[in-house]
Parts: C-alpha cells; structure tokens; sequence
C-alpha cells in the first residue's frame, strides 16, 4: 500500500472505531465536523483550502493530508493548494516546512493519480 | 477612539516602529507578509480568509481583527466571515469562541461603518 | 462592575450575538460544548477540572475564568482547583504562569464572594 | 514487540539517558513530574485524565499514550477514558481526531491485555 | 504608573499569592524556574534570550516582557534583542507580529529609562 | 541508512521539490529563513540555539532535528545543547519531553560521528 493508501485505511478504520465506542458527544462532533464544509456562502472547495490553511499552522499531517485530499476532489488546482500552502507558511512561519514537505509529497502522489494526469 | 480606530492607530504606529528599527531579516519579512496576499491563483478576498482561518485557530486577536477588517475590504460578505468563523471553531475547537466574541464585536463596527449599512 | 461582572457581562452578551448571528453550525456546536460537561461516567466537576486544565494549557484566560467558576459552582474545593493549576504548570510549562496569576486573581474574587467565606 | 511495547522501551531507554546525560535542571523537572501526580485534594486517578486532557488539546502522542496508560493503572474505566476523549476534542476541536485516533488504538491494546478482559 | 511599572508590581503581588497559596509543585516549579537561566555552559544573557524566542512563538506577552527585561539587565544590547525578535518572526511567522509591537513598545520604555540613554 | 541520513535525504529532496514547484512567496521565505540565522550581533552558533529552543517549545521534531546539527556545526558544545533543552523543557513543560527523547538520541549519533569523538 503507497503511504496515501495506509492513510484512508488506517483514518476509515480508526474513525469507525471511534464512532462506535463513543458517547452522543462524539457523534455529534463528527456530524458537525461534516456539515461545516458543505456549500454555503462560501462553496466546499474554499472551505477546505480554509481547513488546509487551519491545518497547516496547527501543524497536523493527517488533517492536512485530508485537506488536500479533499481540496483536490473539489475541484482545487495545484496552483490554488500551493498558494495556500503560502499562506500557512507566512501565518505560521519556518515550523510550518516539515508539513509542507509531506504535504507536497502526497499532493504529486495524487496529483499523478489524477486522470489525464499523464 | 473607538476600538477599532486604537486598533488600527496602534499597529501602524508600531509597524512603522519595527521596521524602523528593524534588520533587512524585519523588512523582507514584512514585505513578504504583504505580497502573500496579492492576487494570484486564489484571490485576495480569498487568501484574507484564508488568513482569518488561520488566525483564529492560533487564537490571535490582533490579526483575526486585521483579517476581518481586510476580508471585507476585498468584498468578502458578512456570511462568508461567519462561515470562516464557523471553520475556525470547529477546527479549533471551543477554545476558539472568545476569539469569535471579540472578532464578532468588531464584524459589528465594521459592519456598521460600511457605507449604506443603515 | 468588577473585571469578574465584566467578564460575565461580555460574554454572555457576546455568546448570544454569535448564536444570534451564526449558522446552524455555530448553534450545533454551542449546543455540544454545553452537552459535554453533563454529568456522565465522570461527573460534571471532574469534567470542569478537565476543561480548566486543557485551557490552562492553550493558555486561554477566558477559558480558565469560566472553568474556574463552573467548577467551584459543581462543588470543586480550593485545593482541587489549585491541583489542577499545578498539572496545568507541569504540562504546560512556565508559560503557564502568567494565565496562573490571572486565574489565581479571579478565584480570590470568587471564593471571597461565596457564602459563608466571612 | 507490540507498538504499546516498543513506547514502552524506547520511553524508558530515552528517558534514562536524559537524566544521565542531563543538567541538575532536568533532573529536577523529572521528579517534579513525577510528584505533580501523586494523591492530593484530587486523586491519582484524576490527575492523570487531567493530564490525558491536556496531552489532546496539545497534540502530543506519547503524552496521551503515557497519561491513557497510567489513568487505567490507576483505576480508571474505559467509559471515563472515553469522556476525557469526549472533553479533549470539544475544547481542542477536530484537530484533536488524529490523536483520538491513535489514543483509541492503544486503548483498545491495553483493554485487551487487562486480567479478565477475556 | 507606566505599563511597564504596572507589570512589574502586578507580576510581583501575584506571583507572591500563588506561592502562598500554592502546593509543593508549585513552589518546587518557581524554583526550578528560577535556577534554569543562572550561568552555566551558556550564560544568563544568552539563556534570557532563548527564552525570550521561546516566549515569541508561543506568543506569551508577560514572558516577552519579562525575558526583555532580564535580557537588558544582564547585558543584552539592543540589537540583540531585535534580532532574537527576527529568529522568532521567522520561525513562529507573522502571528508573532502583534507580540513584536508589544515587546518592541516596552524596549523603548526600557531603553529610554537606561542610565545615559539621555 | 540511519535515522540521521534519513532525514538529510528527505529533507533535502522535499525542501528542492517545494522550491521547484513553489511561488515567488515560497523561495522568498527560504531565502529569508536561511538569512535570518547568519552572523550578526548574535553569532550564529547563538541563533541556532534559538532556533532550537523555540522549535522545541513549539514541539517540531525536524525542526529540532535541524538545528541541533546546525548548532553542532557552528561550534556549540554538548553541554550548551543540554542546556538550551533545559530551557525549552522549562518554557514549555512536560509535553516538550518525547521531544528531548528524539532530539537526545539524534544528538548522541551526531556526537558518535563527529572527528575524535571516539
């Protein structure tokens, strides 16, 4: 399995675990944490780049990874994901390098994976 | 003055101050902050919300109040502020929401500034 | 008003212009953030405690102010609040310290206030 | 070895080199650590979801595996592990999921090793 | 009384109640937090300065200030401070910015008040 | 290839790959960021250390990582590393340990490898 394949089979594995042992509080948190990035005033495809942003000066891999993945099927381009990637990197600073560097290697994993990629 | 006006009356006496005294390391940050947020594959109305996004999970006051005030200066609608709020929370978490109340308050000002508001 | 009558003022004022303004997502998430700290496996007291040392930790005074008052509302002593601080400073390290003076100031005013305190 | 086995060693390897290797400072951290759990107004039990709490909302794996690991040495349920979960993700927000994540895991590990777990 | 004498008499009266009113950790921390800047293989001036990066990106203000201080009182000069404040805005990014104002704000207070700063 | 060689390796590739696909933005904050750090009134042996100890504060293992072999190469002993870690352990509290675990055990490789260390 490539490192993006071990990452949404481990995430849909754990998440299912986590919903299934959990309280109504969980629940509801994974409900609400769906809902907030449907088409609004702003459409899906902003609100993920807004939740990359978040991820990125919070420093986290697997959120971050789930932004761009998400991002990307939203219909994103790669140039949008790196002005974000930009604007993580102002906001948060030098700290915010490592996860740019797992977050650019996973977008050319999917980014190759793309139809007519080729 | 009003919240706003020390506000913005402070930070752009401070600034000029940092970089007055400041290194090149100071300016070229500086300059690179605001360059940022220019158009590009993402608009500025964007990328500002991006920046709102950002800062409210870091939990900075001074610049969820400079990325409101800014969002809406590049034509960004009170709900598309709400909706990034609505991001920041439930990236964040509750203890975002004191940074909600006082970016709340000061959506309001601006708000209530803008020409044919009444 | 004391800073303790100001802080409840502005927050329940605030509180209710974000739910007022705010999308089924901010009301949701409001709604869960009360839902959490119900008396469960643990009880509410012990919960508050746990919402007082997780901001102690993001260092987030508002946040230590209200856990402060909830948790000597659910019957929490001095000395488990103090105990609490203690982890909260160990975990989170000397940059703790000044959101210790302020929380340490506001429970002063508060057991001062209670009844029976002479 | 288990991944709860290799925490478990490495942990105990690492930390052992650091005191020997470190200043009377560190030496002092340590057992200050280490003291800060001890049974007082709030008990053993407690202390350590206070410190599972605040190992979420700071997003750190091996503090929530150590504080998950000691809070059921020390007596705590599953249930109580789960609210403490509960608590992390509300203040600390989605963000927070990853590490459930992995913290679930190792409950879930450890459960399974319990005497009488069958 | 000047913003930076208000610090001080506020630091000192609280600092004063919460080991008074604090436990063993409490006490053993302050120590411990005291003894960590004295000279050793790095000297006090240097190791007020690492804290003073290490308040910067964790964007405390109290510790800015008081490590500004120290620094100063232990012979830090000017342009040493202002390039610790550049390591901080780089590796924390601009969120640090709001706290640069602040800390550069209370170094001219301190510098001006500086015997033969005329 | 050991821990150390790994991390050059992929830090190197990834760094040139973000350059490569990066913006204006992007190269400009690498240039900024590898500036920041050269001799000036701090020499840079000291720079590096505060590097260390804010990325330690911050908890980001690369960035540990990055600067302990930088401040290696500027001439910093290893008991001035110790000390800089004790900093960052007082700062930022018992969450910046599995840190000091990575970032001991990387320095004791470093160590082995340097000229006459045997």
């Amino acid at each position: 399995m490539s490192r993006l394949e071990q990452f949404r089979a481990y995430r849909e594995r754990m998440n299912a675990r986590l919903l299934d042992s959990g309280t109504q509080t969980t629940k509801r948190f994974f409900n609400l944490d769906g809902a907030a990035y449907r088409d609004g005033a702003l459409d899906a495809r902003t609100k993920e780049l807004l939740g990359l942003a978040a991820s990125l000066v919070l420093r986290c891999d697997d959120c971050v990874a789930y932004h761009v993945i998400r991002a990307l099927e939203e219909g994103a381009t790669e140039a949008q994901v790196v002005e974000t990637f930009d604007i993580g990197l102002v906001v948060g600073g030098s700290i915010v390098i490592p996860h740019l560097r797992r977050g650019r290697e996973l977008l050319d994993e999917l980014l190759a994976d793309q139809p007519g990629s080729s």
